[in-house]
Order: C-alpha cells, then sequence, then structure tokens
C-alpha cells in the first residue's frame, strides 16, 4: 500500500484511526472460550464492528506469541480475514523487531511474504543494516521507534547526543529518514510526548508518524493533532485497550463500534482544517 | 539456571560456546525436506552431535517465524528436546524482543512460561519498564543488546553522550546494569568489537556476555576471551553458521561435531588460566 492509497482512506473515513488487536485471552469475554479459536473470533467481530471507522489495523505480535502455536495460527487467520475482506485497510504487525542483515531478512519474509502485512514496527538500535531488509520491498513499510509511549522511553531516547543540539530520538529520525523516503518510512512517537511532535515535524514533515498511547496511556488526541499533522494528515493514531476492551460481555464487538465511531468523529473535525 | 550452574557446565565440559540455531531451510541438506519436519530434524542431529562440547543453544527466532505456525512448532519441539535431554545446557531465545510493559510480559509468558528458555535477547531502546517484566522471573535472564557485531552498529550505539565520557553502548550498560545483577544480566557485545571489550568489563567485571560474529562474521576467538574473560568465564561465545553449516550432505551432524569439538579445544586452551 503506498502514501496516497493510506491518504486516500483518511479521505474517505474521515478517520486516521489504528485499532490495536492487542487480544489477549484472558480479558476477552468468557464466553468466547468455548469456540475453537476465540482470538481470531475475538478479532473477526472487532473488525467487522469497526472497519468503517478504521484505517489501519494493528496486532500486538507479542499476545499471538504468548500462546504458542494456537496463538499463530490466529494471527495469520486474522491478517488473512482482513487482507481479504477489507483490502483497503493498512495492516501493522507491531513486533519491534530488529537484528542483524540476514536475519532481518527472515523477519521481513515472515511478515511481509507470508502474512502479508503492509508494515512492522522495528527497534532502530543495530543501524540501518538491521532495517535496510524491510525497505527492498515495494509498498511496504518500516515503522521505526523513535520516541516511545512509555515512561521509560526517557532512558535512552531523551539522552542528549554530543555536539549536537540532538536527543537520541532526534537522532534517530534524522539518520535513518535517509534510508528510505515518506513512501516506505513511518516514525513511532508516542502519544505521551505530543510536544514533542513539533520538533520532529521539522525533521521529517512529510513522514506518516504512528502514534500509540492516546486512551489507557493517557495522551491527548487533540494535542497529537495540533503538533503532529500535516498537509496530507500524516497520523496514525493506535487506540488498543480503549476500544477493544470496551465491554466485555456479549456486547463487545458493538460497544467496540460505538467507541471507534466516537473517536472517528474527534477525528472528523480535527481533519477538517486539511480535508 | 544460575550463574553457579552456568560456570559449572564450562569448567565441566571446558568450553565456552554457544552454538547458534539459526537453522534456514533453503540451507540445510537437501534430504531432510523429505521429512515431515526437516528443521527439526536438522536442529535434533545438530544438538546430538555437539552437546557434549556446547553449555549453550541458541536458536534465533526470526528463522522459525520466516515459516510461519510450521516454524513456531519447529522451535517448540527443538526447544523441549534440548530440554528434555540436556537440562544442563543454558537455552536462549535470540528473540530482540522489547515493548512496553503490559507487553513485554507477553514476551515473557511466550518465552520463559510456555517454551522454557532461560534466557531471552532484548533490544535496550524502550529503556527499563520494557526490560524488567523479565527480570521477575527467577532464574532466567535478560541478554541486553549492546555493542552488536553488524557494521551499522555505529549508527547509534558509538554516539558520543553529552557530558560523559560514554558512548551510547556503555551508558546503556551502566544504566541497565542496576536494573537486575550478574545474576539475570547479560550483555550481547559482537566479536567483531573485541577491543571494546576492556572498556566494558570496566563497568561489568563480573556479567556474563554473549558474544555473537565469531566465525561467519570475522570475529577472532582468542581476542575475545584476552579482553573479555573473568575469572569466572563470563563469556558465551556464539557460532552459528560456522558449525551448524559446515558441511551439506547427509553428515553435516558429524562435519558440526567435528567444527564444534574444534572450538572447544580453542576454548579449553583459553581456559586453562582460570581453572
Amino acid at each position: 500500500m503506498d502514501y496516497n492509497q493510506i491518504f486516500e482512506q483518511i479521505k474517505k473515513k474521515q478517520s486516521f484511526l489504528c485499532v490495536g488487536l492487542d487480544t489477549d485471552i484472558n480479558k476477552i469475554p468468557q464466553y468466547l472460550l468455548e469456540l475453537n479459536d476465540p482470538v481470531f473470533e475475538f478479532n473477526k467481530q472487532i473488525v467487522d464492528s469497526t472497519a468503517k471507522y478504521v484505517v489501519a489495523y494493528k496486532p500486538n505480535i507479542a499476545f499471538y506469541e504468548a500462546l504458542g502455536v494456537k496463538g499463530w495460527q490466529s494471527l495469520e487467520k486474522t491478517v488473512g480475514y482482513i487482507k481479504d475482506k477489507y483490502p483497503e485497510i493498512f495492516l501493522i504487525a507491531d513486533a519491534k523487531r530488529g537484528d542483524i542483515g540476514n536475519t532481518s531478512n527472515m523477519y521481513a519474509k515472515a511478515f511481509f511474504e507470508n502474512m502479508k502485512f503492509d508494515a512492522i514496527t522495528l527497534a532502530p538500535y543495530m543501524g540501518e543494516d538491521s532495517i535496510s531488509p524491510f525497505l527492498v520491498y515495494k509498498n511496504k513499510w518500516a515503522v521505526l521507534l523513535a520516541l516511545t509511549s512509555n515512561n521509560s522511553a526517557k532512558d535512552f531516547q531523551l539522552l542528549d547526543i554530543k555536539d549536537t543540539n540532538n536527543k537520541l530520538f532526534q537522532n534517530v529520525i534524522e539518520k535513518s529518514s535517509s534510508w528510505g523516503d515518506c513512501n516506505n518510512l513511518m516514525y513511532v512517537v508516542g502519544a505521551t510526548k505530543a510536544e514533542k511532535l513539533q520538533d520532529i515535524r521539522k525533521i521529517i514533515p512529510n513522514n506518516f508518524l504512528l502514534i500509540p498511547g492516546v486512551g489507557a496511556q493517557g495522551g491527548s488526541l487533540e494535542e497529537v493533532a495540533k503538533y503532529g499533522m500535516n498537509k496530507k494528515c500524516g497520523l496514525l493514531v493506535n487506540s488498543s485497550r480503549g476500544i477493544i476492551y470496551a465491554d466485555s460481555s456479549e456486547k463487545f464487538a458493538e460497544a467496540a463500534g460505538i467507541k471507534a465511531a466516537k473517536v472517528q468523529d474527534e477525528m472528523k473535525t480535527l481533519l477538517a482544517d486539511i480535508l
């Protein structure tokens, strides 16, 4: 999926919402556990009830790996279901991978070839040759961690780099932005750090930013849009727990749809200036 | 497995060799492909022929994920086989994971509970709260990336940090070493950066170091031992491709055993001073 296809979706749906499918078998409605594949069934219903409000889904791979082979099966089924039924929706593997070249090749194969994800989140610590194997795929995306939403982001991401005015996360963005371009590189910036989006937009005015941390983690959608939005929106704002666990009864999917619609409605207002 | 149990193995086997089970279905002997689970069969034979020379195995998870559900099955079988037959051998998931707390919990569950790995490699970029979920497990280990063996390690790991004499990798080691202790924290330092081991030993004299990059990547075992070994060895030196792909015929396992024995013999000499 290319930049314009994502932007077309944003315009069409008046939304830049990404829903995180962080499906925890201990948090989904009890009655689903009697089914053959409760995780897939949960995802399927969440997707069907939220698809018209969202431009992207982002399964966090940890939640599937925690279930072993069965989890991996649920993930593959979920990806297949979304790609078949909603091919216009952008699909991000929240995997935070990154390894030496020949190993990153394998991860790229896993997520881009076997599973048809459009994008994967990656940790930048190992540098360019750990990221470039993902950038050779046409219309696929590497989403680099820049400034994450967790408290401990400060441990290293906010270190000042000698002889520059940059903190580490700025150096990561500045350096890595030349490894690809705004057609294959996105960055993760936590909504809890919205005030930093202005500085980030000075370095990368055009790249899409994937913004977690709205909702359960406390970030503000309005601030994110104020400081981070560009003329083609340039934002995918993720909400996971706030939407998928909106209700724990048999009406969980309906409740998730209502929550997603509410966020989409806010986004519509925020998009009014550029659309 | 605790520090002393690892050291006991090192003394008993006169070896600090870790074999990387980076099993690539395109590189294993052709005739194995006719079997039901070629990857497991390859691993099983490699393990049986090398176990007496090694103290650790390290499957790189990417190679299994690249095969989807089937790869995950091969991984689980491999881990089960090693833990059943060679319970004294230290088992490292080379996964390079790391995410916000509730997600890192899931990865810890996947690798420490479901699969009984003793250790997992982790990327430090997201800071303490992405690592601490792995440190709460007794006798399990977090192995943090510090200075990796790839060329692009220089992109960020060698950045100078303002108002210190530290580069980023030194800051990572210094800061993170207080998150746990030498009973649950190891560090990855590439053999291709052996000259840096002296500086690293000044910060963490006692922690185990996991050293990839000997063999195919060109690092020197002798230099690694010279600069990195401490009184309890403190090193696990990994070789993957150099051992497991020593031969591509039906004698692949035998050839791997011969290669491993040769490395173990070198290690015995290098250990002579401390044992």
